[in-house]
């Protein structure tokens, strides 16, 4: 992509009322545009990271056999009146409005309901079961406040995945493998070190459910850890009984701020009870069903990493989610024989990485403000290209604050392997 | 994919308040469900055929030099009262609801004002010109009534593309490269020769809009075509003046049932000027700025196709658009050696057409409805594998009635052909 056609331009500073560090950084260097408190759009090259991190869930979900759908935003009443949802004292985040004869509307801050609803039409026999199916859906929530840029806002992206089976060993089975699916997941967008599967509250159902905690100080909560045993618990549930049921003992736990990324929650046959969702068995009789929720924060994951990976120049991607891989700096561009340097340049790595390179393009733009937004914007390899460096391309990791000279094949071997 | 593994069974009937036929078929089909009146869920057949329109219409969107970006459906109520249309009486399809605070937000029918708005930030010198974004959204519409199915939803999603600049000639040579981009949409898609550029209502700024009418009997709309001159008039606008200035006369036009999949519409500067988007031009003066808006029902095309490729067993996708381009049928499962020779025919298309095979592993399921799904379904070919093919496989064109036996070879050549 040419530099010169992407419309949202990085900016020296971000809006004074956008106090979260992370959502700072994605305004200033283009990712993102505020379009009220905790409301965000996602300018090309956000939109370019949220799909990359897409892509890598679909791709574990659907390793475990999930099948991808899409719900609607807009809810019936009716709905989440069986579970006693729709109260505004049971779910403080609601947004809702009426249509035009009156009938009030919700917007969907949730699907548990909506889709188990529909699952009454589907999953008639035992047959039929298990059922995987997972949605990216934009969820919106009415919340208090929205002062943490897109680590929690009242309109974000979201992963849910529900697990519907009348076998209860099979259903636990799968609640593990999802669990290996979600750190395949954090290990891939690059965050799995500092990633903890931690137990949390489990509600009237189970005792316990799973969050997926990330240690980074603009986190919300905070959690025990011991590392080395793999023990995470979350401050809510730290008791000596949770203690001891893990095996660990409280001198050897860590307390740490971290971010929620995930969590996954075993209803046990409790919401299909409620929902009346049954399945018929083999004598025609009632059998119950198991109900599995899994979520991973596709936006607030970008925050994350947004804000664990960066340094005081900017952004930092990781290879795996970065917008593009190469930023080309092409330098000296109204000079004829420059500017079609640059041009071979990027032509021949875009070649090698179809729509995977950034080339800076604008002939009137100083080399240091150039400069200054590759690392700002923050891709994981920089090409600079001008008179100076002639037949070769001077290149340089984000991560690294050497570069080196090199010609365009030795280039592109090292961006290969990279 | 395992049929097994789908939950979104075929049913023989669609609910009873369902009165559009393709949403009847699609329901029957599994590829949507209705969640209320006006509002669909994408099933997995469903979510693939919006995938495969949606990859599509990006590729054209990309080749005229379109950016992808997100909106949100969250927006503020101030940016719509600068052209007031934040008013109920102008706008009568707004969902609005308020944050805790008690400031009315309202949801996204249109992004027009907010992506202008934010185009303040970023479009500020003439050189930022020319910008062309796009994105896919979710728009919310407050219909009075919700009877046509994903026609004409109050949820439904749509391709929008939005078109800044100073230059008006190249404002217009866009404009024209636009109406291209979305006759290739429509060719893709299958409806190019059905689909004619028609002259609209222009509203204030300009004499005429230009929709893209597609010939249905399940269309709102009435047009005049003259389909040898190419020449498509809106009946709201047929007038003997617009005759005259087409050069065609009142006898050598007919009059056509359709449904409108696109519209383009030129605002000229009126828009900008009443946001206050201008650019700052060479001599620091306020410069005027054009924008087109131009979009396509990306969920409407959905219904406008299943309707128009359909007969009396089901649905008959283009396989531009089609959830999978082959249907294997696998009969006799229960003998050993057909189950083998039905997973060998399955791992080897899918091998040529990786995620593009449905095949029918289900065992306890009698021939006759697994050909009626696959009727129902409408993937492009079927292949019959069963004790009576032997080694060979039987394949049939959706579009056809005959079929003949093939070795497996054979039939990869085929269908790569097809």
């Amino acid at each position: 992509m040419r530099f010169s056609t992407l419309f949202s331009k990085t900016t020296k500073s971000a809006p004074a009322d956008e106090v979260a560090q992370s959502a700072q950084l994605l305004i200033r260097a283009g990712y993102i545009n505020k379009e009220m408190a905790g409301v965000y759009a996602y300018l090309p090259l956000g939109l370019r990271v949220i799909e990359n991190i897409k892509q890598i869930v679909r791709e574990e979900m659907n390793v475990i056999g999930g099948h991808e759908m899409l719900m609607s935003a807009l809810q019936p009443k009716e709905v989440w009146e069986i579970t006693k949802r729709w109260d505004d004292d049971v779910v403080d985040v609601w947004f809702k409005s009426k249509l035009k004869s009156g009938t009030e509307v919700g917007f969907g801050w949730s699907h548990e309901e909506p889709i188990t609803q529909m699952m009454k039409r589907f999953l008639t026999s035992y047959k039929d079961y298990p059922a995987y199916v997972y949605q990216f859906q934009t969820k919106l929530r009415n919340e208090l406040r929205a002062k943490s840029g897109i680590l929690r806002g009242r309109e974000f992206m979201m992963k849910d995945l529900y697990s519907y089976d009348v076998d209860e060993s099979r259903h636990l089975a799968f609640y593990e493998r999802v669990k290996e699916a979600y750190m395949n997941v954090f290990r891939r967008v690059g965050i799995g070190d500092k990633t903890f599967i931690t137990f949390a509250a489990g509600g009237a159902f189970t005792k316990y459910s799973h969050e997926f905690q990330t240690i980074t100080d603009v986190g919300e909560d905070w959690i025990y850890v011991n590392a080395e045993k793999g023990v995470a618990i979350n401050e809510e549930v730290y008791t000596e009984a949770a203690l001891t049921e893990l095996g660990v003992s409280k001198d050897e736990m860590r307390k740490v701020r971290t971010a929620e990324v995930g969590n996954i929650f075993n209803f046990g046959t409790a919401k299909c009870d409620d929902m009346q969702l049954y399945a018929r068995g083999p004598s025609g009789e009632n059998v119950s069903v198991y109900l599995g929720s899994y979520g991973i924060g596709i936006s607030r994951l970008v925050g994350v990493v947004a804000e664990m990976f960066s340094d005081e120049k900017g952004l930092v991607w990781p290879k795996s989610i970065a917008p593009f891989q190469v930023h080309i700096v092409g330098l000296d561009l109204h000079d004829a024989q420059a500017r079609e340097q640059a041009e071979a340049v990027y032509k021949k790595l875009s070649h090698h990485l179809p729509n995977k390179v950034l080339y800076d393009d604008r002939a009137d733009v100083r080399a240091g403000a150039k400069f200054a937004d590759a690392d700002l914007i923050g891709c994981p390899v920089r090409v600079v290209v001008s008179k100076k460096t002639g037949e070769q391309v001077e290149l340089k990791h984000r991560t690294q604050s050497e570069s080196a000279h090199h010609s365009l094949e030795e280039c592109v071997r090292i961006i290969g392997e990279h």
